[in-house]
């Protein structure tokens, strides 16, 4: 078997495909970008959409199927969307009711997939630049926090802008805004650094998803639009059916990291 | 009545909105943004909007109105697409059937209206940048092409991107480039310069659409994705129902130039 930490995009997809690959995707063929998976009815899809292209720094859209169609043509053609991610999770009215690792026998003519861009890529870009990323160093998962910002509403979708945060010094936080914001698909600048309050952020210390991580003196938190914004808003909209990809298990693209840079 | 070359987006809008503009727009309200419009029922507005979020070049999405509602709330709240252009085009099935001053009595609660990034921001910034833009200097509409590259399709939509050219020297060529890099939402970077025939246009002396301009020696052609890309493609698709802007009588947004820099 391939190893999965130095193989393709490609080689990660045939591996979920095969039932090989279970397991969550971060590390994983390195330099291939990596994309949240939404999965709605046409009749949704429209109003969606229509969020992404209002709120891009939280839903940047890296592709999006024709209604039926899981192969995902401009970043990775050939793929199935059906079978190439680790794991999936299915919703029915905003309840999370399955967890697969294959949803096949779910898929029907009607469903539209959207692959939004994931803040892996800007952090293989911060590392690249030198500047720390405190969650990797500290081996948790990134935290994050819903902020009384709201998103721009559109049909039935509307909410808070959820947002993860990484503590830098004011020089850092300068270098990774000039890095970021060479990746608008990549949830680009940061949204806000320094009080937390300022955006509605009242413990910094407890993180609404993830996990908190070390706070050094000399350092603010720096704040970046989050691509659980619209798996938030989603659930809160109830669509009766919907699949998303399992946190953290992510789908491979066949862009390169650089393929994304503006 | 307000002078209005010196005038706001809004004070255009105001004069629109009582028939005392019914002119073209270039030269409006200098430093702010206009807009290509195109409005369309809803069951044609998902395929749209899937098109432009796939052609983002030709097709730089500055708003989208929910369906029914004729205000932009994001580019330019309070206005009203109905009443705020000099002049609108109506088509039925691809067929250009009127080209009215207002378009209330034609407003459906099932339009979606489009507003696109413009070419005359980025001209702008070129002239301001010290590249200069041959149409105007000649007093001529800028020459635009179709080519043999195609635009990524998007259900019933797909055709060849349209573009516009300016001729420059190589390191005018740069400088375009990078000023434009900065303005993804209105066509940002060139796609192409240099040999026509590479993108399929065979007669540059001949364009498809606007007037020809002089290219003189040591200039090489420099291509620009161009707004009449959607438009074109709309037209082929032959909706039952869809009303644009009149070519050159653009939206005034309350957006600056400078909004749109990146």
């Amino acid at each position: 078997m391939t190893d999965l930490r130095t193989a393709t995009g490609a080689a990660v997809r045939v591996a979920c495909r095969r039932g090989e690959l279970t397991r969550p995707t971060p590390g994983l063929a390195p330099g291939y970008v990596q994309a949240n998976l939404v999965v709605l009815p046409k009749d949704w899809a429209f109003d969606f959409l229509l969020f992404c292209q209002r709120n891009p720094k939280p839903c940047p859209l890296l592709d999006v199927t024709e209604p039926g169609d899981p192969e995902p043509l401009s970043v990775a053609p050939g793929a199935d969307l059906r079978t190439d991610l680790p794991a999936y999770r299915l919703w029915r009215n905003g309840e999370l009711v399955e967890e697969p690792v294959d949803i096949t026998r779910y898929w029907r003519d009607d469903l539209v997939a959207f692959l939004i861009g994931c803040s892996f890529t800007f952090e293989t870009a911060l590392l690249d630049a030198g500047v720390p990323v405190r969650h990797i160093e500290e081996n948790v998962n990134v935290p994050m926090y819903r902020t009384n910002v709201p998103c721009r509403p559109a049909g039935r979708f509307a909410g808070p802008m959820v947002v993860s945060m990484r503590p830098l010094t004011p020089a850092q936080a300068v270098r990774a805004t000039q890095v970021c914001s060479r990746l608008p698909r990549a949830h680009g600048a940061p949204v806000h650094f320094g009080d937390p309050l300022a955006i509605g952020i009242s413990a910094i210390e407890r993180p609404d998803f993830g996990d908190p991580v070390t706070i050094r003196p000399g350092e603010v938190p720096v704040f970046w639009a989050c691509g659980v914004t619209p798996q938030a808003v989603l659930m809160e909209a109830k669509p009766p059916f919907a699949i998303t990809h399992k946190p953290g298990h992510m789908f491979l693209t066949d862009w390169k990291d650089s393929d994304l840079e503006e």
